[in-house]
């Protein structure tokens, strides 16, 4: 895999895949003392900078193994990748996805035209299944990282960010099997080797990192993290020395920065990032690297992001930044108690969440009721207020952590 | 105000705003029998269109006018672009803002460099201060849509639309004070007359339709709603002219349509969009228009949606589309009773969010408790399935609206 297959690529996938746009973005630039361009994959038609790969491979398959069909095992965006282009191009595929698979995501990888097979307690056991499928119907197998086709299907990437954003000196880039930025590293270093590649893993996953230190790829213990995209257990055995050649340093991210990442482009950028797809941005935001002052390109990968889970991403970055607080403060049992206190949080214009109020419980004594109230608030200094009017009135108000 | 004041205004804004993209969406051609492309004016740097018409204005300033300085009144989108590019062009701007307004918006105002002030209950009293100063102080006031030199700023996005966005045959655009589909209408219509132009109003104050019906301004009593962008109770004098030559059918949205687009835009197309920039996909959504099969560009004009509020969208979303229920079921009141239930539960793989347990209310007998269930379900079908099995249990649990 080498530049003239990414540069085959792109012209195989122009006319398929969205030319995301990549703009600098001020907001960022000033929270991290970068200058930040974000290139927004989670824009592509599935959610994700999949489809590039899934589609250069689907590209280059004879007319009998169109015929035959592919085969891929995913329960996220790789799925979604292969159902999409495979359908387009008029070729069957089959997604083997592991039980456990939320049900928006099996019914969106069926809307884009695949057959589902719901299969295996763990990807593991699904991949197990797709590869026995594979062998016994003569598939095509689609890996989603470890294929030289689905490399330069992503490093497509690479090639247009140079036409973005002239002059770029660094690329932040996240990794789980590493096919992505093995793509955008050989794009970008074999057209200008002092542009800075920066991996970005998971701290709970960092299976790249640890192959670059054993200097081959090592199966690390199954662990769950925010950033699902790029929960890869084992680095590739063909991206490992891509990564290895090309890219100059990897740091990880924690599940917190990931979490606080994907609410600050959510406010600020206006853009839906997965938790993957956030990973770049947390490691800018948290110094993990030192890029001060220099004109970065962070990849926003995917956009695929359960929005049950993106309310309370919202919810928890909400108290962190003190706009919902929990006060717990003791009342006297009797009527009225209750009013007082509601009409005191009223006058400092506070939005009441929720009540509860419990006689029995929190050490409470016989002739006292404790009451934990939670507000929306103006921020920290709005808490403050409440609490200072809440003392003047002589309750004691403690903050619910 | 014509087309060659929006051609001129497109030179001077140009390399100060940002080219937002204007994308097809395939999966929103789908849901709406349209062909949708979404013109993203919610990425632009203070999250709006508002900046196009305050940059066009300011740009037009005299020396001396720039001295001076810019006041505007607004606790929106209108001030923080003001405040954004009058700081950037080295002009002094005052900001007068609701007493009432939320604090992040203060903040990102001051934040762009603007004099904020704190003034009055609702925006007539504001505005009135706002004028107080801009006469006593000599200053230019800054009208959020009725003024030629902002509605020929608002209008470049119409020029953009001709260029991203060939063979365009409707494009559907907000409407508040009427600013920005003055300009881009005039924009559109005045280069290919058979571009139809739709207008989108929030039900609750749909001042332009009553404009047009009553052939002049008519002011509407205020009222909330989730459009607070085109919350605009009067519309402008200058406005509704152009919008009676140019704007070829008006519709109007209700709270519920532009909650349910806002979520949409949010889970598929991975995009922040306030009310009012719903508004075009809620209207585009439910058929307000006949626009069977045509090339429509939808104008998302804003993403400036406080988070909190993003978190109460998604949870009723998430209630609407079967994701999340909650159940009540009468339990034997005995040791046991929770667990036997919870265990059903569990088997179905579906996720507990809260558990309320009482057994004095809601009718409950002597021996029984009323259990109240929230999960986190795959949707409907499966709410079905854990019903049938608490069934099998002779447990009979009612789903609580």
């Amino acid at each position: 895999m080498n530049i003239t297959d990414i540069r085959a690529a792109r012209e195989r996938i122009r006319d398929s895949v969205y030319l995301s746009p990549c703009a600098y973005s001020e907001t960022f630039s000033h929270l991290t003392g970068s200058r930040v361009w974000f290139k927004l994959e989670n824009l592509q038609m599935t959610g994700s900078f999949k489809e590039r790969g899934a589609l250069n491979k689907i590209l280059l398959l004879s007319k009998e193994e169109r015929s035959r069909g592919v085969i891929a095992a995913s329960a996220g965006n790789h799925a979604q990748g292969v159902a999409y282009h495979a359908t387009q191009q008029g070729i069957r595929a089959q997604v083997c996805m592991p039980v456990t698979t939320p049900l928006i995501k099996i019914s969106r990888t069926r809307e884009y035209g695949a057959e589902v097979i719901l299969t295996g307690d763990n990807y593991d056991e699904t991949c197990a299944e797709a590869q026995r499928r594979c062998d016994a119907q003569s598939l095509t197998f689609i890996h989603p990282f470890d294929d030289e086709a689905v490399i330069a299907g992503q490093g497509t990437i690479g090639l247009e960010l140079l036409e973005q954003c002239p002059d770029l000196d660094a690329a932040i880039i996240p990794i789980g099997g590493g096919g992505l930025i093995a793509g955008v590293a050989c794009a970008l270093k074999e057209t200008n080797p002092r542009i800075r590649v920066i991996g970005v893993e998971t701290a709970r996953l960092a299976s790249m990192k640890e192959a670059l230190i054993e200097a081959h790829p090592v199966t690390l213990p199954a662990a769950t993290t925010i950033g699902d995209g790029i929960a890869v257990r084992r680095a590739g055995d063909l991206t490992l020395p891509l990564v290895s050649r090309y890219v100059d340093d990897i740091v990880t991210v924690d599940e917190e920065e990931m979490a606080n990442g994907i609410l600050l482009l959510l406010e600020r950028e206006k853009t839906v990032a997965e938790g993957a797809g956030a990973a770049p941005v947390a490691a800018l935001l948290n110094r993990k690297t030192s890029l001060a002052g220099k004109r970065v390109a962070a990849l926003i990968s995917g956009g695929n992001i359960d929005v049950n889970f993106l309310s309370r991403i919202i919810e928890r970055g909400l108290v962190k930044d003190g706009r919902l607080v929990r006060l717990q403060l003791r009342v006297p049992d009797h009527p009225g108690a209750l009013a007082a206190v509601m009409a005191i949080v009223a006058a400092q214009k506070a939005n009441v969440v929720s009540v509860a109020h419990d006689r029995s419980h929190y050490g409470a004594s016989l002739n006292q009721a404790v009451l934990d109230i939670t507000l929306e608030t103006r921020g920290p200094e709005h808490i403050e207020e409440i609490i200072a009017a809440l003392a003047k009135a002589n309750y004691n108000a403690d903050r619910v952590i």
